[in-house]
């Protein structure tokens, strides 16, 4: 098993029914389901456009507890768009990490381990869509068609989405193990 | 997104706290977390020696929640080992399937979804263990050493585990819209 050390730059959670964005907090408590209190927290949610072989709406397991992005994709994507940030709240992250600049690239089945022992699991790339785009251009109403041209420079390099395997507490600072599959 | 059809040819459950051999069930409810009353179900396990990350005994995240085998890859490792028949009941399989041969290779991430509505996720493969081996030495004790040859035999070709995404009904003799991720 490959192993390499990630820093935890950042936890972030959205706690709103509505609305994605998320914001730093000094530490995020994580079980089953995601963050509680978090948009995304649930052991169930609906299908939607990511899911087409479901009906919209269709009550499915929810592997989309968490999302984490890397600083240095979020540079990376910041360099493609020409514009100062992008930062992991307009994403709506939950966690963001240093230390392993392709993280959208590891494998399914990757885990992050921390010290006191929560454990997630890589579902999977996360695959850009317009929302975060225009969070984006509304930054930066100077540039044009940012919303669109975010969804292709975030292709591969938008972070990946995880599911709680080892419930317990985050910090901004601490180290995580990351064990590719 | 690649589709194949292939065909239920029996359900099985352990109904069980210690015995991990299978037997035929006219039909099986899936639920989160597996097949209520099957030893295998729940939302949460135990960590063993496929997670070597976790301290043993760490609860977890209940991947295994099904596990399913094809006819072809039953009668393949049969045939290596030079035995009559690998029933799906002494490896523990849930679902035994016809139509996709090597259902053992599949990505991770493929889907079984049955007309009624049920969505079954794969979780990857199910790395051979001693267990099934004993059980099918035990049928052919003319045969020596099975038990470790199976492991060998069995290799990339043992069927793969699942998790339930939506909840409901499989039936013996039921297709299933296999959709590769």
């Amino acid at each position: 098993m490959k192993e390499f050390i990630v820093k935890v730059e950042a936890v972030l959670s959205a706690q709103s029914d509505t609305n994605f964005v998320t914001s730093r907090q000094p530490n995020i408590e994580v079980t089953y389901g995601g963050i509680p209190g978090d948009l995304h927290f649930g052991l169930t949610r609906l299908a939607g456009s990511r899911e087409k072989m479901y009906k919209r709406g269709t009550e499915i397991f929810n592997r989309r507890q968490l999302t984490l992005v890397s600083i240095e994709e979020c540079e990376e994507v910041a360099r493609k768009l020409g514009i100062p940030h992008v930062l992991p709240e307009w994403l709506g992250a939950n966690i963001l990490v240093s230390g392993y600049p392709e993280i959208t690239t590891i494998p399914v089945g990757s885990r992050f381990l921390s010290s006191n022992g929560v454990g997630l699991y890589n579902e999977g790339e996360n695959e850009p869509c317009i929302g975060p785009g225009e969070i984006i251009a509304a930054q930066y109403p100077e540039f044009e068609k940012l919303a669109p041209r975010f969804v292709k420079a975030a292709y591969k390099s938008r972070g990946i989405i995880c599911s709680v395997e080892v419930p317990g507490n985050i910090s901004v600072g601490e180290e995580l193990r990351l064990i590719l599959a």
